[in-house]
């Protein structure tokens, strides 16, 4: 059985355990170079595999990737059609949950203004303060990362409401469960809408200007998912036009965000540059997941964070 | 019965809720003169009663502030010995906890230099990441603001100690409580500081340089209380030589701070202007505790939030 290993982040040690709990021989490549010359021998791929040599794995019987949006893995031909993909949701909730909250705290106390302010040496605040307090969220998805993002706005008092493609049932955290398809009743009585979706085919385009308008003027947008979920002109018409109260961007259509977009200057926006994702624990619970993921696969038991080609995640 | 009203934000609605529900005369003054050609008549005092004025409240039995901090009025006379003062603790606990875990935030995923990217239209972001959860949080005061920061924080994996005046117990959110006495055994355990102390004789310099440096490199100190709390020169040079790892600051022991404040501009600092209190549920919790305590006080039964002259809260 042989691994083939793209994951820069892997020290020595963790490669050592990862042959000490498989028992296979691990082909690591630095490069896609290297990639590219062991990619056939391989039955497992582990990390960030570069999506344009799968068509080469023929022997390829399972990948696990260390990121959750395979929208790259699903565009291309795979040289084992009954591969199976595996994505690393589960890695990610904690911190991409924690800057969701501290992106709608920066709007509820102002503490973009606030930085501005300090830059200028000036002790006063022209604006106003909300609290997330008593609130209504929609988490639109409810995966990995909705869910950590309930948990969280629960403790601070919100009422929760997911929009989820697949039916589900009110939990611990959120109130209720709508689907898709009653997303325009829900817009119009949010405070915020926390945006986690993949991109798929589905997906793209799903918030024009129509919808952004169906929210409260006062609605800020999070959306920590993918660029492709908001037309951009239309988002930046919504903003400028103050139908929606702001924006708080991870993603955006391209990325870079180029440096001549309106985005960047809009008193109503705050962006990050698609790190929300960044964790200090990457390595720990993505190899967490692959050795669960190991064990079943030994077995020949399903995985967990299964990929349906068809639905996009 | 007379009350002696000073709030500006009160609404001619809210104050014929007052006069509805203590069927009392109202003296509502809009300044501190009318204020002063009123006072000596007030049985009771509401709001923002200047403490300059008090040494006239001969008849004043009972005053309810409109903050906690109360010690303007504790440095002064009273004209009533006898008066009873009751605080607002408890009107600023949800948005004080959130703005608090919005600066500790602000650290853990680089927001505040997010903010300095977006304005030079940057997307790179030169910094680390961490994450609150795992992250060991002291709760310097454990009262309605240190509760309400402990709920959330909770919520989002931490390990939570309150360290505090009063013996006590943990409760649902914390995990530990300790006396002041133990304070220098717990610091060197911490990653975050969170300090909602008021000012009083024993808080004010309660954390000299010696006590900082015994914080770990990369702990984070938020005050929320008073500058007091901290000897200016001395936090300034913990931060220079990163012997902490930061400081979000909503107080500081000159206010406003002063232009030329070394704080302003050190990269590991984030200041908001002494607003955390700001939220626009102030009226309505605040005459909760007024409406409550009122109803205590015709009855004669003992007051919530009664202030401990001696212990300065």
């Amino acid at each position: 059985m042989q691994i083939l290993i793209v994951w820069d982040d892997l020290t020595p040690e963790w490669l050592d355990r990862i042959a000490a709990e498989t028992g296979a021989q691990l082909l690591v490549s630095r490069n896609k170079q290297e990639a590219a010359a062991m990619i056939e021998h391989a039955d497992v791929g582990l990390g960030f595999v570069p999506p344009s040599l799968l068509q080469e794995a023929t022997a390829m019987q399972w990948l696990q990737t260390a990121y959750a949006g395979v929208e790259g893995v699903l565009a291309v031909p795979w040289g084992n059609p009954d591969m199976v993909l595996t994505n690393g949701s589960g890695i990610f909730g904690p911190n991409i949950a924690e800057q969701i909250v501290g992106m709608m705290i920066t709007f509820t106390r102002g503490l973009h203004k606030a930085r501005d302010a300090q830059k200028q040496h000036q002790w006063e605040w022209p604006y106003t303060f909300g609290e997330l307090y008593g609130s209504h969220v929609g988490l639109l998805g409810y995966g990995d990362i909705g869910r950590e993002t309930a948990k969280r706005l629960k403790a601070f008092g919100c009422q929760l409401t997911a929009i989820r493609r697949s039916p589900g049932k009110p939990d611990d955290w959120v109130d209720a469960v709508y689907p898709y398809t009653d997303l325009d009743d829900i817009l119009p009585n949010l405070d915020f809408l926390v945006c986690s979706l993949p991109h798929t085919q589905f997906t793209e385009g799903l918030l024009p200007l129509r919808r952004l308008q169906m929210l409260p003027n006062h609605a800020v947008i999070v959306n920590v998912g993918r660029g492709s979920l908001l037309p951009e002109a239309d988002l930046i018409k919504a903003l400028e036009t103050q139908e929606i109260g702001g924006a708080a961007l991870d993603v955006t259509a391209v990325e870079p965000l180029p440096p001549s977009s309106r985005l960047w200057d809009l008193d109503n926006v705050i962006l990050t540059p698609h790190n929300s994702g960044n964790t200090p624990y990457h390595v720990e619970r993505g190899l967490d997941i692959f050795f669960a993921n190991w064990r079943r696969f030994r077995r020949g038991e399903p995985l967990l964070n299964v990929v349906v080609p068809e639905v996009g995640y």
